[in-house]
């Protein structure tokens, strides 16, 4: 069951979308499906949310959210221009008006200097534009996932009011 | 953060998928990303975990997983059909050695007569063969979703360990 506190949001992101007519996507690597398991533990989510692409591998990234290779090479999977990528692509293969997309380091291994753990980038893809966040969050694997989540679905909010 | 029963699922699939070098894919219907949720709360779990498609609209499941739209409208999205169908699709669509998929009614709302809240569909596609176990879960929403959640991870275990 995910955290209370991501309930809470996925419950007010489902009022919000709702009352709007607004669809959501997502795309999310660092928090493996937990963006999805929140918005869908609330009764009722199917009438906005159409679905969550986890992908875990770099492969998948490219096939399934049409990520360039080249991004990926270049900048590596978390980095700014892969979360642009990765919410350009849930939006166009979900066909969602708004979607959003995580990649980070969860940790405990995977970080350097350069790339901390807790590095995390969220971008969110609308019908005008795409925008991205870096974020360093703290804590351990959990808490850096959980924390992630928040953001994600805090933005998914936020958008959805403006 | 997913429930600690699942976690200990996720650790005892890792470990197996690891020393026996097999690749595991999700697509995750009434489950919601779950599945995908525990498995990457355990470190190191990239090593084998491609990916998990929460395919929740229909349009989601025929696009992205290749679900016959003719499957859903004949059995519906909750059918042992659909659920090999995206258990087929996953693995094609992360190329790994073994997918499951589970569809099912979380609940509260969504049960009929002939397909009660708590009905489950879970099907495994391996190298050889697709098989799919019917099952009516018991207990509220999040009861239903946690329980096809270890039952899936279970199932993972017990091919991956055949």
């Amino acid at each position: 069951m995910p955290d209370e506190a991501l309930v809470a949001l996925a419950e007010r992101l489902q009022g919000i979308c709702l009352g709007r007519s607004l669809t959501v996507g997502v795309a999310e690597s660092c928090t493996g499906g937990l963006i999805g398991a929140a918005i869908t533990s609330v009764p009722g989510s199917s009438a906005y949310f159409l679905g969550s692409l986890v992908t875990y591998a770099d492969d998948a990234k490219v096939e399934l959210l049409d990520v360039p290779r080249s991004t990926i090479e270049s900048h590596g999977a978390v980095s700014a221009q892969a979360a642009m990528a990765m919410a350009t692509g849930a939006r166009e293969r979900l066909h969602a008006t708004t979607a959003v997309g995580v990649t980070g380091i969860a940790g405990p291994d995977g970080g350097t200097p350069a790339k901390p753990v807790g590095l995390t980038y969220i971008a969110l893809a609308g019908p005008a534009e795409v925008e991205v966040r870096r974020l360093v969050l703290a804590g351990d694997r959990a808490a850096v996932r959980e924390a992630a989540a928040a953001a994600a679905l805090a933005w998914l909010i936020e958008a959805s009011e403006a």
